[in-house]
């Protein structure tokens, strides 16, 4: 597993198809979807890699298990960490269960409980911590220093990256030859994964990043030159308020063809559209990549286009309550 | 088009395979998803045939289509008229505005703004009544007298069971030889065409229907010999609240196998459950199909068994709202 982080990029489309052959007795083929309303309101030919129907209802569990699937015999008996709150954290939980590896999740204590109860669901010990940055990694430190175990970062780890990256080679299978292919991005891993591959199969397929408008450390990343940090930006996109890792802003800098942001207003009004015309359940973050075709602000009259669909992670709480308070007496 | 009446049942698989030939340009064929986990919990395989991916968002489509593919070209120019806020009123208005035929929905004014939308958007007239059966009736008797409508009752017509008996014929092409059919009962449209195409195809397989608790009129009719109305019932299942008519009362009893019933927390809970797991938007009228078998009510180990879900539109204003008010400001 090579970390050096000196050589700026070290994996590529050999990587990425290594990692598809090692996921293919693991991971769901995730269906294409396509809507006459969506290509009639665009003009162009929509095609939706739907990675809310991967295992544990996001694309993360293909970096996830690729990564654990390399470890050598002594890492997985001693297990791995990481820190995530997220998808991530439910994606590593699963590839654990499934490899007999001891997974262990820092997560801050103000995580939702239901995201706890979710990854505690797949067996991994769960440590919390303060919700900050210092405590995290000291958290992760800690229990590396304590119990042996190996780091599997959410997204800046090259393993991660190709098994990211193996989404868009199944979706240009699926669909054919695309004018142009569509990525969230968050801390930049399915982003990155996404780049390398359709640049090495189809190097004339443009690729475009799209982020929350509140949480465009990305593009500013890429235009200044060095890593932005997001802050703690407010957007309904939870997936997406990381900033970018030291491997994934190598990757996406002079290889991403552009990085454009959607709103608030247009992330909720794309994720109502997805749910009530694909009658699918999206998250918030999947509904970024495809508000800018979904609202016009990015133009695909007669182009066919590859949007990824990352995940279905949501908490429908809201709507069950509503419900359930109506019609239970 | 038989609509007599004094011939029990006047269809049979003859014509439920000619439906499904004459909807081959017009439908889509929806999905065949599993699950492990619900398999897990069940112990049976499980194969949801989800017509909630249909055009219009419910399997509704195909028997408003059938019936109007065989109305002769003078029935086609005068147009169609049916009563109903739900499924029917857009899946009719939908296939009138890809045929060109004018279509009058009748509908009560306390009818939600959503579905009056919606049916309004696909292009047909909506003429209010009063919210009792005398109101309906006499209005569709009104506009029949002013305009020479045909009537396309929503499930009361061997034309549109036809055309609803097209799912389980495709449920058992795409799935293979099922031990147990399940269908949601309402009007019995779904129901009586599952029976009839299931019967016939594979005489061994049982067919089971299911209806709210609070609305199980139709196994009291059957077990008491005739048709008893179903009230008004306080059900979520706002799709099953019909009693039979004479021609679904005339195909289920004797050849379904038997009808069980869900109660709201039941089907609360089993919608809950395909949300979350299946990430798909269903309506409560199919998670009434499902629930028996993820409840456990009814037994299932080492069966095959097909659920028939029915559709996926559902009010997800409750879900928006609160994500709209917590992230926009």
């Amino acid at each position: 597993m090579d970390q050096n982080i000196t050589s700026p990029v070290s994996i590529g489309i050999d990587e990425i198809r290594q990692a598809a052959d090692r996921l293919k007795p693991w991971a769901h083929v995730t269906p294409v979807l396509t809507s006459r309303t969506l290509d009639q309101r665009c003009g162009g030919s929509i095609f939706l890699k739907c990675e809310n129907f991967q295992r544990t209802g996001a694309f993360k569990f293909r970096g996830a298990m690729n990564a654990l699937l390399q470890l050598s015999e002594a890492e997985r008996a001693s297990g791995v960490v990481t820190h995530s709150s997220g998808n991530h954290a439910q994606a590593l939980a699963l590839a654990g269960q499934l490899l007999q590896v001891p997974v262990c999740v820092v997560m801050p204590h103000t995580a939702p409980a239901i995201k706890h109860a979710a990854t505690k669901g797949y067996g991994a010990k769960i440590v919390s911590c303060e919700p900050t940055q210092a405590a995290r990694e000291s958290t992760v430190a800690q229990q590396i220093e304590e119990h042996g175990y190996t780091l599997i970062h959410p997204f800046d780890n090259w393993n991660v990256i190709a098994g990211q990256g193996t989404v868009a080679l199944e979706l240009l299978e699926q669909a054919g030859p695309l004018d142009l292919v569509i990525s969230p991005v968050g801390g930049g891993g399915l982003a990155s994964g996404t780049t390398l591959a359709v640049k090495a199969v189809s190097p004339t397929t443009r690729v475009v990043g799209v982020e929350p408008r509140r949480a465009d450390d990305a593009r500013r990343s890429i235009e200044l030159g060095s890593i932005q940090p997001s802050g703690d930006p407010r957007t309904v996109a939870d997936g997406l308020r990381t900033s970018l890792g030291e491997r994934t802003f190598a990757v996406l800098r002079g290889r991403i063809d552009q990085i454009v942001s959607a709103t608030e207003p247009e992330i909720i009004e794309t994720l109502r559209f997805l749910w009530e015309r694909f009658k699918m359940i999206v998250e918030p973050s999947s509904a970024v990549a495809v508000a800018p075709v979904a609202s016009g602000t990015l133009p695909v009259k007669g182009l066919k286009v590859g949007i990824i669909v990352s995940g279905g992670n949501v908490d429908v709480e809201p709507f069950f309550q509503a419900l359930s308070s109506k019609w239970l007496d």
